[in-house]
């Protein structure tokens, strides 16, 4: 498959500048592209070495536009977010191979289903009673839903996802292989030695345009709902604990975990293993650094990181000095040996 | 469906004070209950403002009766511990939803399979040659039992679940979706450049009322038994080693890892993401909190934080003094500087 | 089954100082074993015990040979890898229970299949389009293989496995339940607000001899590959993300994770939790501790601990002043206010 230029700006609302016939086979990183592919230019560093990259053409931001760049004689497309414009153009090249559509006959599927246009329903999957699919659903083999589920038009499910009773899951959603969504949280009461199991009858609700990595686990809420909001991007591993709220534009690195009734704001980001504590809330636009613990509330917008937590700054301070500790030590005492002397010297006689 | 005072008083063993007609029709949290629903108030935080509780009738345990509480005419049921009466009653009101008994024509059953009676196994279940279930034993579609496996009583496991060969399961468990009991665990021999898989020969088992969360891996033994014993929970991506015993009624909070024949006691308490090192003892009664790495033994009734592990209370002085370490160490240097000085004035010679 | 420390030094390349004939019919630990087991004594610790050990037979490396060891008439095996001599004849005993080949009739197979010998295809396992098997591979119940999967002679795959499109499985891999192998990378385009994803057009190659553990998540690259060398073992809960490298032979314990475009050397040993940044670079030979966040590059051989790094030695000394930076702080104010007295004496002014 080959584009002109002229269309792949005409796709992406980019500015074409050199010639609109050249044809391109291929999307590729800025290293490796070759004369008939295109990258992208997203930030200064690639943009100061723009002539390095054999490229047959380069996505890059109005801001990047200089008289060197322009000199160069390159074939540029100039758009807002050059990554974005990128995938993009990957997308044309490497469509999604969603399976054609159509029910396998080793599907299991229970009373009173409905479904949209167009689904795809692979080998092995079970769906319970009273679902209701949209169109362009795709569940790969495997994949379990139980009762009374409802899922949103174009979502993509992967194999071996179980989809608990009565959970809601949006449109143009993703989830990866091996995640279970909408089993019991981890509730019980306690008479002092035996724990006895609280029923979890709330539900787990995923917005749209939300991506769940591999082998998540997202629990149900006690009562109401665990609510993963529209555009949530969560990597593998990451475990959601009853009635967390992740709020809208969020993503979270693979390996965290988020403890119970916590509410996570907008456009956070969570790194790698990061842990947070039960009954939190962490405020728009917060930065938890890899590893953190985070056992108090995090204001809209703060950076924080260690275990426990502080501000980014001192704790980017505080590593600096800790592997410094042992020389600390020995200073003071250094010290400490000095005063004594001069205590001695001056005839004062220690506190 | 609707149940009166009385008979809530009486399935819960409370004493009830007030109206024994009144009919309730849910159980809910304190701050959401409605005239229909009845609550609990199991500390004093909750007991202090049972005026602001819309419920119709609240638990609450004896130690809670003041005149103030009585005055206030509220329908009461004294029980010993109100969050478990609570527990009972949401239980009547959301019975856990097992799928009908039967077995699926798609599942695959081996040779020489033994099962109580009311069993349920869903579609696309396999189960080994072998294989004894107790009554009541609920495998929730695409279960995957291997060999020589033992189900006790009223089990119910979810979908996803591998059971590998000769593991022993006990009465009344829960083991949520994902969850692989009985892999080989992670041992090898090394010739100082490649590594040689050492067999497992031994089992897991898990003794009775025993819930796993979603997606835990508990790995069989190299010889012997990896055993969790009665009462034992365990949230969500927890690891559990070769040859660890995990004692009765510990719980475990999410994405816990124990490393090799490490034998953790009874009514531990596991916080989240804490890691134990191999062949270690924990005792009864332990805590160990969030994201702690578990370094050496820990004794009975220990309360131990951070990374390696210290006592819970030194932990916390520790934690108030790290974003400090700046601060100190610019004091120390202003103090050098005046000892500096001082021995100048004094002609003492520097160490 | 029995069989003659003559056929047992045969099998593991060893010397016997013995009775040839005797008969071995199980291995078992140093202190488990009875008169009928085999059992090895790969440490001083257990060489200096070996009165103690019920065996019928011992492996031991020349290195143990003293003339209190000869003089104890024990029947020895002298090999050079004591505890890789006990696995062989482990393997022996017990050998790893594979089902036998065939195909089962509830598997669903794609259209142009290629299969090598004797293989064994499990109920409900699908396979989709173009792939290739080797010979005596065992896909156990419910794995899913997507389109182009090539796997290798004598691989293994366990329950609930998945095998995303385009993956390359070596030859003698073991993959253990619930692991998904070429799950899509966490890569996305930000537009400043919402995120867009990339497509991941790579693959994962697994090679020959790498055992990897269940629940595991490795994503394929978003262009090239995510590469896991040959002899890679990796314990359970690993996640490794897009265009990561494991050089051969390394060890990962469980719950490592790994972020996107990391190089991992060879004879890398990763302790349990460990995780690691992204684009970084461990040199060959090098062990991190358990916990540790690593944040820059580590050198060949360099033995690394804590969150961020140090070298372990340092790390040793810094973790043993930590728990005493309460004292610390007390010693400092204690000589501050001295230092202060002193130079009133002195009627110095303060700084």
């Amino acid at each position: 498959m080959e584009i002109s230029l002229a269309d792949i700006a005409l796709k992406t609302g980019g500015e074409l500048r050199g010639d609109s016939q050249k044809l391109i086979s291929n999307a590729a990183p800025f290293e490796l592209a070759k004369p008939k592919d295109i990258t992208f230019a997203g930030s200064r560093k690639f943009i100061k070495k723009l002539n390095l990259t054999k490229a047959g053409a380069v996505f890059i931001p109005e801001s990047g536009l200089s008289e060197d760049v322009l000199a160069a004689s390159q074939n540029l497309i100039i758009v807002d977010h050059p990554q974005i414009a990128f995938a993009r153009i990957l997308n044309t090249f490497y469509p999604p191979s969603k399976p054609t559509s159509g029910v396998s006959p080793t599907a299991a599927i229970g009373e009173n289903f409905t479904n949209g246009k167009d689904v795809s329903i692979g080998h092995c999957v079970v769906i319970g009673n009273d679902v209701k699919i949209g169109s362009r659903v795709c569940l790969h083999p495997h994949v379990v839903i139980e009762d009374q589920v409802v899922i949103g038009d174009n979502t993509e499910i992967f194999p071996h996802v179980t989809i608990h009773r009565y959970s809601k899951i949006g449109a143009n959603v993703i989830i990866q292989s091996g995640s279970v969504i909408g089993s019991d949280g981890f509730g019980y009461a306690s008479d002092g030695n035996k724990y006895i199991k609280i029923p979890h009858t709330g539900i787990v609700q995923i917005d749209d345009d939300v991506e769940i990595g591999a082998c998540n686990t997202i629990d149900r809420a006690t009562f109401g709902k665990t609510w993963i909001q529209q555009g949530v991007k969560t990597d593998n591993l990451v475990h959601i604990a009853h009635n967390v709220t992740v709020g809208a534009n969020t993503v979270s690195a693979a390996q965290v975990g988020v403890s119970g009734s916590t509410t996570i704001g907008r456009n956070v980001i969570l790194a790698g293993q990061v842990g947070i504590s039960e009954h939190l809330t962490i405020g728009d636009g917060a930065i938890l650094g890899p590893q953190a613990g985070i056992a108090q509330a995090v204001d809209k917008g703060q950076v924080v990181s260690g275990s426990p937590e502080m501000p980014h700054r001192l704790w980017l301070r505080v590593q600096r000095i800790i592997p410094r500790l042992p020389l600390i030590r020995k200073k003071l005492s250094a010290i400490e040996k000095k005063v004594n002397k001069i205590e001695k010297k001056l005839g004062l006689s220690p506190d």
